[in-house]
This record gives C-alpha cells, sequence and structure tokens, in this order.
C-alpha cells in the first residue's frame, strides 16, 4: 500500500456523513504534510465507553470529533466486535462545530491545523510517516522497544513475533500463541479480544485487564493447560479489522495472569503489567 | 440552500471513486475561495459528444477531468436523460492524471489552483458568488441581460419568467409556454428536452437545434397550433435535474421557428438565434 491508496481510501470513507467529510477532508488538504500519518473513523475505548472519532492522528494522539449538534454517534456493534479499538486515554480530542456558518467552521479548522502542526513541532518522539516501515518489524527493533503510544500493527501475525529475537516466515505460526524467542517465561498471543466461535474473550474499556474464556472446553481444563505451559506474562497483538477493513494485529502491551482472580466462574484474568516491551534483534545466522 | 449545505452536498458526491474524489476535495479547499462556485459531475455537451466532468468553474469556464488511465468515463444514460447538460465549447478544459505519485498529483493541484486565480484575477466579468442571488430574478434584471455564459438556472418557472418586464406569482404558470411579457411576439418556453411521455424533443449536441415532436397528437396539428398563437421566438429554459438532483430550469438561449425544416416528418424545428436576452423590471406597480 502506498500513501495515495491509503490517504484516498481514508479519505472516501466518511462517504454519507457530509459535514464530517467536509471537516476531514479540509483538514487533511489543508494541513498538507505528508509526514504526518491520520486515521478517519477510529473507534477508541475511553472511560466513559466506546466512541468513534472522526479522524485521529497517532503520531501526535490527536482526535477530531465533528459535533453536528444532536446525539453522539451510533457506533454500529456489530462492526465494533471485531473492530480495531484503540485506548485513547490521555490522548487530545478537539471538537468542531458545524453548526455554525461555514466561514465560522473553517475559522475553527484553521486552529485545529495550526495546533496540530504546533504539537508536531513540539514533539520530542515525532518520527514521520513511513507507510512501508510503519509495518515492519524492523522500525520496531531499531527503537529497541514498542510502546503502546507507536500505534503499532502488524499485518501478519509472523511480522509481529519477528521484533523479539527470531525471524519467523510467514505461515509459520499456526497457532494463536508461541513462545517468546528471547524473554523464554512469556509468550506471545495473538487474540481475538470479543466473542467468536471458540472463546468469549473479552477487553476491559481502559484494556487494563482481558479475560479469557472458552466456549469450546471446559475453563478448569484450560487454566490447567494454561499453568502446565508455564507462560504467565503475555506480550499481546489482538486481532483486529483495521479501519480500512485489513485484518491486523494490534499491539496492546504486555499482560500477566491474575490467578488469584482466576477460576472456573471468572475465566482466566489477564492484567496490564506494561504498556512497553523490549525488541529484540534476530539472533540466527543469516 | 447555504453555501454549507451547497459545498457539503457537492464534495459528498465523487463517493465511490477515490481518486476523483481526492482531487474534487484537494482542489476546492486548496483554492479556499468561497467567492468561486463548483459544480462537481457536471454534463456537458462538446462537439466530439457528451462528457461528465469532474469539477466545474461556472464563473471562470474551467473544468476539472481526472484521468485515471483508463477508459473515458462511463455515462449513466439514464440519469443523462434529465440531465442539466451545458454546452462546454469553448471552456477551458485541464486533466489531471492521476496515474502519479501523490507528491506529483499534489504539484499538478497547485499548478491548476494557480490558473484558476490568475483566471479569477484576469476576468472582467468576475462576479463573486452569492448563492441566493444565483438563482433570483433581480440578479438578471439588475445586468438587463441573461447570457449563456451566465450559468443561469431557476428553481421555478415563475422565477424565471419573472426576468422579462412582469412579476409571476409561484404557481401561476400551469404550462409549459407563456407570452413574453414585454416582447410581446415571444414566448418564454420550459420544455423538457428529451423523450417523455408527451413529447419526444431533443437538444442537439451543440445546442444550435430543439427539435419538438409530439407524441400524444398529430404533428401537423402541433404546427398548426404554433403558428397559430403566433409565437416562432421562444425563450428557453430547460427543465433538469440538477447536479445535486433538483428540478431546475436552465436558461438556454432564445430559439427560432425553422419553417422551412418544420413539417409533420421532422416535428418543429428550432434554431438558436440568440445566447443573449434581454431582461426587464416589471412594469406593474407594487
Amino acid at each position: 500500500m502506498n500513501k495515495l491508496d491509503y490517504i484516498t481510501r481514508q479519505l472516501a470513507k466518511a462517504q454519507k456523513k457530509r459535514f464530517e467529510h467536509y471537516v476531514v477532508t479540509r483538514i487533511w488538504h489543508l494541513l498538507n504534510d505528508l509526514s504526518i500519518k491520520f486515521v478517519t473513523q477510529q473507534y477508541v475505548s475511553r472511560p466513559d465507553g466506546r466512541a468513534l472519532t472522526d479522524i485521529f492522528f497517532p503520531q501526535l494522539q490527536i482526535h477530531i470529533e465533528v459535533d453536528e449538534g444532536y446525539h453522539k454517534k451510533l457506533i454500529d456493534e456489530d462492526r465494533l466486535r471485531e473492530a480495531d479499538i484503540i485506548n485513547a486515554t490521555g490522548h487530545e480530542i478537539i471538537r468542531i462545530d458545524v453548526t455554525q456558518k461555514i466561514e465560522a467552521i473553517n475559522a475553527e479548522i484553521d486552529q485545529v491545523i495550526q495546533r496540530i502542526k504546533q504539537k508536531k513541532v513540539d514533539s520530542t518522539s515525532f518520527s514521520p510517516w513511513d507507510i512501508e516501515f510503519d509495518y515492519s518489524p524492523e522500525k520496531f527493533i531499531g527503537k529497541g522497544f514498542i510502546d503502546i503510544s507507536d500505534d503499532c500493527s502488524f499485518f501478519r501475525k509472523h511480522e509481529a513475533a519477528s521484533c523479539f529475537g527470531k525471524s519467523f516466515k510467514n505461515y509459520s505460526l499456526q497457532y494463536g500463541e508461541v513462545q517468546h524467542p528471547t524473554e523464554l517465561n512469556k509468550s506471545l498471543w495473538f487474540p481475538k479480544l470479543y466473542a467468536n466461535e471458540k472463546w468469549n474473550n473479552l477487553i476491559s474499556n481502559d484494556e487494563k485487564i482481558i479475560t479469557e474464556y472458552s466456549k469450546s472446553e471446559d475453563i478448569q481444563l484450560t487454566i490447567e493447560k494454561v499453568l502446565k505451559k508455564g507462560y504467565l506474562n503475555r506480550i499481546v497483538f489482538a486481532r483486529v479489522k483495521s479501519s480500512l477493513g485489513d485484518t491486523m494485529y494490534r499491539f496492546k502491551g504486555e499482560y500477566e495472569l491474575d490467578l488469584l482472580n482466576t477460576n472456573s466462574v471468572n475465566g482466566l484474568i489477564w492484567r496490564k503489567v506494561s504498556d512497553r516491551v523490549n525488541t529484540y534483534k534476530s539472533t540466527e545466522a543469516h
């Protein structure tokens, strides 16, 4: 995917809501900076629940919401189920009131653009949008870590797994969990964090707790298997549908099994212990 | 309709063609001039046939066509039938090649914007876009004429008719033809220039000839009625669906009956005699 593809696909999304569409296209074109990535219609988790923001700038953690003056935007629960929902706690949210005259709306948009530009200038960690590199293990191996603020997701499981000291080949990961190649007491986990055929998994709105709950086998049996494997810490890449409809694996942080609360009623309870995990160069000979 | 409504409706149209959509929204937002009117997806007649241009600036007679590198855009014949097709002979047509990289496309768009701005500066007849005034008889009465280059259309027949020396009331024009209030040997005509239940009317691509052909009565009878009424000149406002789907009456010029070629085989042949007609203040007491 090149930037033209990405941008045109993102901008063509807000079709039916013409005020939202006007604001989104105007911000993007007048910002006029190909080093800044954006996502339209981003699902977010906030302390007050799930929401949809109209344009999101991941490098700057700014969201824009178009306020049309009536009820909150309805969220399509069906799409939400598999959606790439990111935790927006601590992000900056700017509202634009489109119930005004066009001159006033345009003036508000100009201010938003100034704010975005200023935040880019002020940022100490800004790195330019590189659409190929964004999804490559090398980016995160080079940094030495993946942080929740990195807006990290991969198209394939083996790409995510290759950040941790071993180069995995495509199709080499058949299962949803694999041992961490370097930190051997941990695993890499690629769950669906929503109800599906086999699991009733769930992530809390603040993303601090993941509940793992098997549908197809006795919970007690699942717990025993997990304890037997012995990985009480998991680095989580959740399987999601991206904003453009692609299946992706979104970095969620490192979680640890909460042994006290894990039982056959609750299921397995995983608590976030870190927003950041270390990455490692592959130690294999080439 | 205010400008925000008009603009957001126009920009939301090119939804499914994402490259076209990118170019259209970018030109509009970066041009950033509310004094310039635009129309997206304008049907045009050109000497080489009918076409659809992606963004049209009526005051400047500039059209932009997005060139996606494959076949010409298909025209939906069904929508075309009633469409507001304007004669683009003599208009400037600029193509933008979207098969390039985004940086090159953006550079081409910047040049187009410079061209539009320059043409506005150079124009001796530019008057700022006034969305209410655009559709009011007063605008054209004030000018003293309506010219084909004025991009003149009205939402209602009585508004068009009120440009010629008498204030017509809404719903006062039941029929498709009414005597010109000032130039008494002429009429104002509001035809459908496409095949419909009662008529097989047609306008040529260069808009020089209108053929009037009745389906429901003997042509010879129609000819006799027209000759009896005695209006051998008609000022034509064709009934069309505007680019936003509204029914409107589009000024086409003054036409004169071609007596030599009018017969029961050809139907009535009307030839354009002028692109410009005079307007008149209402002479009624208020």
